[in-house]
């Protein structure tokens, strides 16, 4: 089955908004097993939309179609789709009756302007928007099945969700059902996961790989459409497979379950009833923010001291003042004494901290940009070590000097498990 | 001039990663007063990609095609250009020098798969990759001329930056004398700002708007193309068009000069040679992250408490114990003893606190998700205020909360400047 994607707006083609939908729509229909050949963008023109979607209509079986549904004059697509299919818009009475009665729940005015979103080609199906005002519709145009969806993200996302795939599974006979297991990798380039990986497809056949980059992890997914199979049989091979893959990208698998450093971690601390306290320098709060990103965190995280002069290190963490002056900020002992300071001061289990250079500026020839120091503390363990890193972007090393420590502490956690 | 965009590399349709590059490229283009028409996407195959250059030559003055110049064997982009062009790939020896230059510089060996890069179409002109090993080219094929730039967008971005836009501008006497002005806008939606600003296009002919919601804030481009102009002349109508703007957008702009919120605040208490200390509950370190991603903000960012405990507010912030058990964690009171506890203890010159419900849990009926207290401790001042926001994401809460802080001091040192 080939399928198309056909983005419309202006802003995307004015540089202004990045196209987050075709990204996420290609990833869906991944998951179900068809591929996308071709992604098209164009503009807020009648003609442009009406002749990519002739054009379409001949080379591919489905295409999604996202944006201009609003109530704008900007928004053309329903009516570039009537001139394509050679149809007309009429009224859809049950695209009325949906929208007066999303504006009545939220006690906004309907406007006559509104109304023109509930006009429709006559021979197209509605789709219910269950996060915003435009329906949407699919259609037939000569060999190819459009859908058509709003391009507000979140109003896309649930449309596509909980109405398009299931016309898709049923109409094409699909399979969704669909076994994935996810996998985050850390310390390992892409090209370095998949060549650990060589061979997947041979030894694990129906089984696809995907990989995405998100610095400074790799996630992978292993997927297994289990359609027509005994369903404990398909649970016993894609497990089979997942081991296969933790074996062969070793001891780089920061989660099992696809989660994050930051939820890895929450997850060991709330498993093994400990708290943890946080001293970052060079990070600047980037760990606190990680951690307090999940939700449930206060559980277990208590406190970090985002100490960037050298008195806030001595006077609200501890550190000794001969410490900084005899071997400076960025150094190991000053790691150590900020980790035990923060575990102190905060009464928490554990403590990592960090102290380097994030750059651009600041670095030197014995402590160069992309250098950091990173303690641990816990009950009855204490120790700072020091890791450098090549970025030359302050971000990039803000991130992997932040990642470092959460995986050193993760990687205490479970020895001590 | 007709502008197409052709990016090409499974991992675009895989849904792997997003298409950044085109949205970048769209809003250069837009820069030189080039509209883009079409953004193609395709995969790595070189009859596709060369049936789309195809078509693309016969439909576009320019195009500006990414990706696929790698070493590996997925990368097929000059194979399928040297196809649609009717050429042959010939060994560049510019490109061979080049690359081996680049080579040695960081002490990489030289293979033979590196080699099959240097392989150029033999009418295309070779373009410099000053940030990796893959040379770009540039070719007329029919009525089109293609740009031919890796897909990895830091190496992109250089090659377009420092070449492809030179060559643009030159072949199609381009006007680069453009003068771009930037506000940085909070508290308003993207269409409101597009409101208060109507009626610019009429009162500033020659001038253009840019819009880009960023979320919380939405970015201002005004754009001015002032080729055979006057530069002084061009410099006060620019100057003219800004005011116009700023003083529609009442009191909403934070920078104007387009700067964010955590540049603008570390401009001002550098310009006021002012210390800086944070008390974070619910942004649990978000907003000492935003201050530290800017560099240099050694000089004036002291401390953040991150105190996510009400021990940790107490001990080591010096929140009276009474305070939190009569007003709760999250109270106006509470957060101005957080503020004033975080700038003695720090000895910073202001401090700025919260305390709120991020949620998407703890919410109650009197403390709403979406809720905050924020203080502001100076020398001569401190007050805490509650706001409310509607968002029902724990991160857009977090953001909004961070940034509504940072917005109250920057207000407090605008008006003691």
């Amino acid at each position: 089955m080939i399928a198309h994607i056909l983005s419309t707006g202006d802003e995307v083609l004015l540089g202004d908004i990045i196209d987050t939908n075709s990204a996420y729509l290609c990833s869906c229909l991944k998951e179900l097993g068809i591929d996308v050949q071709k992604i098209i963008s164009v503009g807020d023109d009648v003609e442009t939309i009406a002749s990519n979607i002739s054009d379409i209509s001949l080379n591919a079986d489905i295409c999604l179609v996202t944006g201009g549904l609003g109530p704008t004059q900007d928004d053309l697509t329903a009516f570039a789709c009537s001139k394509a299919a050679d149809d007309e818009l009429v009224l859809s009475k049950k695209a009325l009756k949906s929208m007066t009665a999303y504006f009545k729940k939220r006690g906004f005015a309907f406007t006559k302007e509104n109304e023109k979103q509930a006009m429709l080609p006559s021979k197209s199906i509605m789709l219910e928007n269950y996060n915003g005002t435009a329906p949407g519709f699919y259609i037939s145009i000569n060999q190819c099945v459009f859908f058509f969806m709003p391009g507000v993200p979140s109003e896309m996302k649930i449309m596509f969700e909980r109405q398009v795939k299931n016309v898709l599974i049923k109409k094409y006979n699909l399979n969704d059902d669909i076994l994935i297991e996810r996998l985050t990798v850390f310390g390992l380039g892409e090209s370095m996961v998949g060549a650990l990986l060589k061979g997947f497809t041979e030894k694990f056949p129906g089984m696809r790989l995907g990989f995405r980059a998100n610095f400074p992890v790799i996630e992978v997914k292993i997927i297994l459409s289990a359609a027509h199979q005994d369903k404990q049989k398909a649970q016993l091979k894609i497990a089979d497979a997942k081991k296969w893959a933790m074996d062969h990208l070793e001891n780089k698998v920061v989660s099992e379950q696809g989660l994050s450093i930051a939820q890895e971690v929450g997850r060991l601390l709330t498993q093994q009833k400990k708290t943890l306290a946080i001293a970052e320098s060079c990070t600047g709060g980037l760990i606190a923010n990680m951690m307090t990103n999940v939700s449930g965190s206060s559980d277990y995280f208590l406190f970090s001291g985002i100490t960037y002069s050298n008195d806030a290190k001595i006077n609200i963490l501890g550190v000794q003042k001969k410490t900084i002056i005899d071997f400076g900020a960025v150094h190991e002992q000053t790691a150590l004494e900020m980790a035990q300071g923060a575990r102190v001061k905060a009464g928490a289990d554990f403590a990592i901290s960090t102290t380097g250079i994030a750059g651009p500026t600041g670095g030197t020839k014995e402590r160069p940009v992309g250098m950091v120091c990173i303690g641990l503390a816990g009950p009855s363990f204490s120790k700072a070590k020091t890791y450098t890193f090549s970025f030359d972007d302050r971000l990039m090393n803000k991130t992997i000097f932040a990642m470092a420590a959460l995986e050193r502490l993760r990687r205490h956690l479970i020895r001590i498990r």
